[in-house]
């Protein structure tokens, strides 16, 4: 992990949480209006883009430009742009923007600072409940309707009392589909349709495990650093670090992540 | 529908928000605490009841008993009490006791009145982000983070460009089941894991369709009422208004509703 000084991760935190307040404010611009055009990106699937969604990395991009011109950039919707510094930020300017425009509120906008190692810090913010949470630089906490809190997963419990928590039922390939399908009869609730909200919740100390498949470094990079700083483990289905995404598992603590790969690995 | 005077209409829409703001206590004094307890109603299958569905119920009773002793109660924890005027508060304290055991914001308390043909007025509101919708006695409105707006359904499209929500993806019976998935089959957009959610983005105008299985009278009667004044449609698989739950399908209008049954007619 690169060497960054007190002063240097109090400017890179500060400037995440300027970008996360840009971006708050250009997500909630046009969240719930009415017509919200969807493009598709690629013709294969539904995969919708909007017009918040390039606002938002725009403006966030903007601020980059002027306090950050040495780090390198990566975003979803607007690729990279190299840097000098070793520090790439990773933006992911609406996660879930199928939630966005369906209305509901577990979409969020994701913001990483990433050296070689990978995330080192990140947040997870839900512009609409005006919840953030944080992790990495010695910080875990959240702010949010209920106040200012550290965050901190759960304790160790067996996988039959663990609480599950995926986007779409498929999860991806249908293999993958399978081993997901595996794991979920053997935990007590599986939930779906959450987003990168879920990995906020792992971090939380509400729920023990999100899996996931087919993942961007967009958007693996912000969770894995909160859930890391909240004491949990982020790997892909063979317990690597990943930041590079695909296969997902975020775990509440190493207890549940072992017994949950050994499920996903037999499957 | 019981002839209920403008005075008296207000007087239920100010003891439906006495209610709420009182649930709304309830239920946030323990909703994300460490160590929540869930204590299941039911050996067959995980049905949590926690101390805040109790707490919430017994708040909104204790304001009725005061303010509305001549009406009827029916609560989702506490059961039937008689009345005299003809009638009947229903409140579900928690809807979506899961989704408030894991932290996710979907759940949500409903409360309507009902007289002898279904529910006249409801609201649904969510404590976390302090958002409230809803319908009957000529309103039909929200308030939440964007302040106060009006409700109203999206216009009619092919099912083909539909978003549908439901809660779980087995969503009742096999037959349920399968009837649900050739719908999904035909839609743009299907989303899971929503609760009562689902049914204030009806309202809302931001999705076309929900459809669940299984519901009681309490489950269903405030989102009736919500999706009703909206200018939905909200009924059993049959197309017959029923307030005792079952089946259900919400309808953002006559014509989604109408091609979104065939299918399930059909299945």
């Amino acid at each position: 992990m690169t060497s960054i000084d007190r002063a240097e991760q109090a400017e890179l935190i500060a400037t995440a949480a300027e970008l996360a307040d840009a971006a708050r404010e250009a997500t909630l611009m046009h969240f719930r209006s009415v017509g919200l055009a969807a493009e598709t990106k690629e013709t294969t699937h539904f995969d919708p883009v909007t017009i918040a969604d390039r606002l938002s990395e725009e403006r966030m991009r903007a601020i980059l430009a002027l306090r950050r011109p040495q780090d390198a950039i990566l975003g979803e919707e607007m690729g990279a742009t190299s840097g000098t510094s070793g520090l790439t930020w990773v933006l992911d300017p609406i996660d879930g923007t199928r939630s966005y425009l369906c209305g509901t509120p577990t979409w969020g906008v994701l913001i990483s600072v990433a050296d070689a190692t990978g995330p080192i810090y990140g947040l997870i913010d839900q512009p609409y409940i005006g919840e953030r949470f944080e992790g990495g630089f010695g910080r875990s906490e959240m702010t949010g309707p209920l106040g200012r809190r550290k965050l901190g997963t759960r304790a160790a419990r067996p996988l039959a009392e663990a609480i599950l928590m995926t986007t779409f039922p498929e999860v991806g390939t249908p293999e993958e589909g399978a081993a997901f399908r595996k794991l979920a009869s053997q935990v007590r609730l599986t939930r779906y349709g959450t987003d990168c909200y879920a990995y906020a919740l792992v971090a939380a100390g509400q729920i023990d495990l999100v899996v996931e498949a087919g993942l961007q470094p967009y958007d693996v990079q912000a969770p894995m650093a909160v859930v890391e700083a909240a004491g949990g483990i982020f790997t892909d289905w063979q317990g690597r670090r990943d930041p590079q995404g695909g296969r997902v598992i975020a775990a509440a603590n190493a207890e549940i992540h072992a017994a949950a790969l050994e499920v996903l690995r037999g499957a």
